[in-house]
C-alpha cells in the first residue's frame, strides 16, 4: 500500500479534475456503506445460526465473511481520505442497527430473504452512487460488487422453502415487503440529518427528478429479484 | 481445482507411498477441524459484539471471517478424499460446542483472551498432527497456520486492559486456565470415541511417550503465550 499522504495527494488531484463532490459527503457515503457492510456481517453470522444443516450454515457464515472483507476496503479507502473510520462511521450507527432490529429473521426463510433482498437493494444502491463519487473511491465500490452473486445460495434455498410449504410464499412476500420499508425509513431519517450525503446524491443524479427516477430503478430491480424466487413485491 | 477423481487418486498414491495413515483417520482429523473452524467463526462474530469501538470489533470480526476461509478448505479436502464433509463432521459437533457453552465470554477481556488462547492452541495442535498426515493435507493445514498471526490485536489489547485495570490479571490468568482445561476435558470425550483418530496421532506420533511429549510441548507453549501477554498459567 503506498503510504496515506501520497494516496490523499494522488485522491484529491483525480476529484479535483474530474469531480467536484464534497469530500466530507464521499466519506459519509463510505462511512454509512462500512457501518452497513460491519452489521451485515453480524448478522448474517447470527443469522447462520438458524441454519438447517451445517453446509448451509457455512454458506451464510461465507458470506458475511465476504461482507466483512469489504467493509475493510471501505474503511482502509476512507483512511486515504484523511478521515477517521469510526467517526465516519458514528452518525450511521442507530439507523443501521435500527433496521436491523426491527427486521431480525425468526426463521431460515426470513434470515434467506434478507440476505438476498438487503443484499440486492445494497448492490444497487452501490452501483447509482457509484457514478457520483471519484474514480478510486468507484473501483472500490465496483470491485466491492464483483462478489455480489454469493447470495446465489440463498436464491436456491428459498426456492427449495417454496416448494415445500406452499405458504412460505405469502409470508415471504410479507417479509420481503417490511424488509424494503424499514430500509426506506431508515434511509429517510439518515438523509434527513445528513445534508452533505443528499447533496453528493441529488447533485450527482441532478435533480430530484432524477432522484425520483433512481427510487424507482432500485424499486424495480427489487420486484424483478423477488419474482425471480417467486415471490410477491 | 482438479476433479475430485484426479484428486482422489493422487493423493491415495502419495499417502500409499508415504503414509500408512488410515484415511477415515484424516477425514476425522479434517472433520473435527472443520467443525471446530465454522464454530470458531460462530463464537468469535458473536463475541465481537462486545467490543468497546468499531475498530475492535471489525479486527474480531476479520478474525472470523479467517476461519471461515480455513473452514473452507477443509471442507473442500474431505470432499477431494472422497468422503461427506457434514458426515465427517458431525461427530464433532457436541464436543465442539460444549466447550464453547462452557467457555462463553462475559467480557471483552474474555473475548480477547479465548481468541488468542484458542487460536495459539489449534495452531499447535494443527502443527503437531500435520506432520502424521498425507503431503496434501499437511499443505492444506500450514496454509491455514500462515495467517494465524491475526491474534496480534489481541495480545496488544490484552496488554490495554491489564495496563487499566490491576485486577484484571488474576481474573484472565484464571479464565485462560479454565479454557486449556476445557479444551483438554472436551479433547478427552472425542479420543474415547474416535479409535481410528486417536491410531493416527498415537501412530504418527510413534508411541504413548511420544504422545505425552506432545501434550507436553502444546502445554508448554500455551503456558509461555500466557507469559507473554503478562497472564500466569
Amino acid at each position: 500500500m503506498k503510504s496515506c499522504a501520497a494516496n490523499r495527494k494522488g485522491t484529491v488531484a483525480v476529484m479535483t479534475e474530474t469531480y467536484p463532490s464534497d469530500p466530507a459527503a464521499v466519506v459519509d457515503l463510505l462511512g454509512v456503506l462500512a457501518y452497513g457492510e460491519l452489521s451485515a456481517f453480524d448478522r448474517m453470522a447470527h443469522d447462520a445460526r438458524m441454519a438447517p444443516n451445517t453446509a448451509l450454515r457455512a454458506a451464510l457464515a461465507e458470506k458475511a465473511a465476504l461482507e466483512i472483507g469489504h467493509y475493510r476496503k471501505l474503511v482502509d479507502r476512507i483512511g486515504e481520505l484523511g478521515a477517521d473510520p469510526q467517526q465516519a462511521m458514528a452518525p450511521f450507527v442507530v439507523p443501521v442497527e435500527t433496521f436491523h432490529a426491527r427486521t431480525e429473521p425468526k426463521t431460515w426463510g426470513e434470515a434467506l430473504v434478507k440476505a438476498y433482498v438487503g443484499d440486492g437493494l445494497a448492490a444497487d444502491f452501490y452501483r447509482e452512487v457509484a457514478t457520483y463519487v471519484d474514480q478510486p473511491t468507484r473501483a472500490l465500490v465496483n470491485e466491492a460488487l464483483a462478489d455480489s452473486d454469493k447470495a446465489e445460495f440463498a436464491i436456491r434455498e428459498v426456492g427449495v422453502l417454496l416448494a415445500q410449504d406452499q405458504t412460505a410464499a405469502s409470508r415471504l412476500s410479507l417479509w420481503g415487503r417490511r424488509l424494503v420499508g424499514e430500509a426506506i425509513s431508515q434511509a429517510q431519517h439518515v438523509a434527513a440529518e445528513r445534508d452533505a450525503l443528499v447533496r453528493l446524491i441529488v447533485g450527482g443524479a441532478g435533480d430530484l427528478t432524477a432522484i425520483s427516477a433512481l427510487i424507482d430503478r432500485i424499486t424495480g430491480k427489487h420486484v424483478e429479484r423477488m419474482r425471480a424466487i417467486g415471490l410477491r413485491h
